[in-house]
């Protein structure tokens, strides 16, 4: 990489900083700098060398401009829970963190809208517009502390993806800072719009590296009134994905379907010290339907269970109350944590076509056995977006540094193959670029290379992320 | 404009694309040329020097790296149906015909997918996958003639966007031939991707000016299997966008909301010779439900009407044969041609926030008078989005050679005011792209300057659309 065309922060940068943010606003020593140069992104640490907290679009306008003019570089952190290493300051330089910006500026019942700052917590987010009958649907496993801004950032799913779409799904205009200082507000309070390019959407997914998003527009929906929750334990991975497909032939768009393998539910229990019913079952899957008619929930319900069954499944529990629901959902959304508690892990955000996800659950099987490692896989199954995460155990650094890259190569090579892709909802960030020439051909990936010049030219923005080194 | 930078057409250059495509698909001369030089935008007609029409990705690929090293002008053309001049070839030069690329390549019943190449008309597509109970539901009027690759060029809309959204939101993948000859495929048969930029959402409404589109994968739904249609006479234009907005506000999202003013409905049934029920009312609503449990539909029927009748609607009429259903559509598809037929004209496709409706409705009566010119109003006003005709009428054409662009400007400039844009599902094209700058702010305008200019240095894919002439 080359570092050089970065120039290093002055006590001028500094002076220059304070008087855009004021003295409360700017952090430039303590603990803060090391919790600031990690996320959730395994155990990497990089130390910004100041953090900068801007209240206001004009506050980040002006950041960027000073340092695109003095080639500084900037990342920017949303809540600090990216899986790809997106937050980490790789080149030092200033941490633009949207935390202060956090206010949900409109509830827009008129036209089933929220206007919000990019780092209010998703969760605050819907359960503000759930006061009011409506429903912001995607919902990451962090959401309790992740930001909106860096669910555009990453084009967030989670298990609601498979009926109700992802975050790009829900964006319809935003405000954005670009990396020269210039302040573009793509789109706007509308359902339709042809009028120019698509940058909104274009925007959505770049991983901070296009522009620093600093308001945003959302569609919401009417929230269902109803929902009904099942857990489904099968002593066999690839019927639970037969089931899975029948579920959909069967004219049932489910609002999750979940899948667990044994090994990461054990991993629950153990973390946190729980048991679940059948947890020795090969799999299981975690279904949820919703809508606003409860007849309706019920048979959907009966005919999920007996296509479950009659695909081999060993039981079909239903929850009906929040407090059931609730279980296991913490059950679900804990697994993630259970299993990175383990020991040094890796974790691969492969997705594939539904249909195909008894052959990715068989391949990940396959190469694990064939190169002595330990895998353990979850995710939502419903879109195809299985996490496999790779385990050290008792492997010595040499072997784990020697076979990591190997098993990766391997998996991304054969999930392509699938039709597949290297991630469906953690990003490439800067764990993943590496990869990205697997999965993107090298006109395409030519294209990303000059899109990202021409949005900055001088590449300060999010350094080191998204596109591969040359 | 700067027609210097393209080189005329010569023998060579035929003998080169009659290889590439054969003979039988290559036309020089003759009544084609005419009609391959319009689409549905106004009277304008613009020759092109030849048509190919290609069957392949190949031949697209080397069509274009051959006009790219030659600096000859290529429009890619689909059905031909646009309305913003999207498909004129304005610079003469080769008209690229998608015609004979009309294969549907799979319906995927698996993954609920489909993959069509560009030349599909949108009305056979949505047949073949209503075959096996699945939905594609972007509609616009012109379903019947259109092809799927102008829906995708222009992210088309239609009636059912208000409850099932538009064109890109069902676009997961593509296959597409850069200016420059080279292919992409961006995306794939993945409900989640974030792998990269979002090339796909990117090329969706961008007017086939930044590649031309050769095999697209899209999403599908289950096909909702009933359907209630009302329609709804008003005596206030301002009421029925009142009561509109309360339905939404009764938990019921409509899979159809349009809005016909008074001289729309006069227009059809003159054109037609046919006489509507309460054809006399100031504006009509034509509102539909969709689902699957029909005791739900006859409850949302019920609902929607005592609200309408709350806020002054004259009348409900409740269709729920297909064959009622289908007269109502036909006269509401039929109001544009109508309308058109009437005496040149110049079509507008302004587009609000959706509780804005009130206020557009009235601002366009106000401007109307103000000019003394005649206009008349119809279209999606679930989603904001409403379709100005105006008139020539008893003007001469000096005077409407000069009142046109004041009106418009007007027109423009106030429903940014109100938070819209200028266009909602025709795309800016060759007709509205001098209005583009009341929409779109500089930095964002220089933005999609530079990014035509990354995609086609040379400029020769659809010259003259979209971006403003400097």
């Amino acid at each position: 990489m080359d570092t050089d065309r970065f120039a290093r922060l002055t006590a001028a940068d500094l002076v220059q900083l304070r008087r855009i943010c004021g003295d409360d606003y700017i952090v430039t020593a303590g603990d803060d700098l090391k919790i600031y140069g990690s996320d959730e992104t395994e155990d990497l640490n990089f130390l910004p060398e100041v953090i900068v907290k801007p209240r206001t679009t004009e506050q980040v306008a002006a950041i960027m401009s000073h340092c695109h003019e003095r080639h500084l570089p900037v990342t920017p952190r949303g809540g600090g829970t990216g899986l790809s290493g997106g937050a980490l300051p790789v080149f030092g330089g200033v941490c633009l963190s949207v935390e202060k910006m956090n206010k949900i500026v409109e509830v827009d019942t008129d036209n089933l809208m929220v206007v919000v700052q990019p780092g209010v917590v998703t969760q605050t987010l819907q359960e503000k517009v759930e006061e009011v009958g409506l429903f912001y649907p995607p919902d990451p496993a962090s959401r309790g502390s992740c930001f909106i801004g860096g669910n555009l950032a990453e084009n967030s799913g989670g298990p609601r993806a498979l009926k109700y779409g992802v975050t790009k799904d829900y964006v319809l205009g935003l405000t954005a800072v670009l990396p020269t200082g210039e302040v573009i507000t793509p789109g706007g309070k509308l359902l339709k719009n042809v009028s120019g390019y698509n940058l909104a959407q274009l925007l959505v997914g770049s991983e901070g590296t296009l522009a620093v998003i600093t308001e945003i527009i959302l569609k919401l929906i009417p929230n269902p009134q109803y929902r009904k929750t099942l857990l489904v334990p099968f002593d066999d991975l690839e019927a639970a994905a037969v089931a899975l497909t029948k579920i959909f032939f069967a004219r049932i768009t489910p609002c999750a379907a979940e899948f667990m393998e044994r090994s990461a539910i054990k991993a629950a229990e153990n973390k946190f010290e729980k048991s679940y019913p059948h947890s020795d079952a090969a799999a299981q899957l975690l279904l949820e339907v919703d809508g606003n008619d409860l007849e309706q929930l019920d048979s959907q319900c009966e005919t999920i269970a007996e296509v479950c069954v009659e695909c081999g499944a060993i039981d079909v529990f239903v929850a009906d109350s929040p407090q059931r629901q609730n279980e296991i959902w913490e059950m679900r959304r804990g697994v993630g944590e259970a299993v990175k508690s383990i020991c040094p892990y890796k974790e691969e955000d492969t997705v594939v076509p539904r249909a195909e996800l008894p052959k990715l659950v068989k391949l990940i099987r396959e190469i694990s056995a064939r190169h002595g490692i330990t895998t353990i896989s979850y995710g939502h199954a419903g879109d195809g977006n299985i996490h496999v995460n790779i385990l050290k155990k008792d492997l010595s650094d040499d072997e784990w540094d020697n076979r990591l890259p190997e098993v990766i190569t391997e998996l991304f090579t054969q999930v392509v193959a699938l039709g597949g892709t290297i991630s469906g909802e953690h990003g490439i960030g800067w764990v993943q670029k590496r990869y990205l020439p697997l999965a993107v051909g090298p006109a395409e990936l030519a294209l990303m290379r000059k899109l990202k010049e021409l949005f900055d030219p001088h590449g300060i923005l999010n350094p080191g992320k998204l596109i591969p080194d040359e």
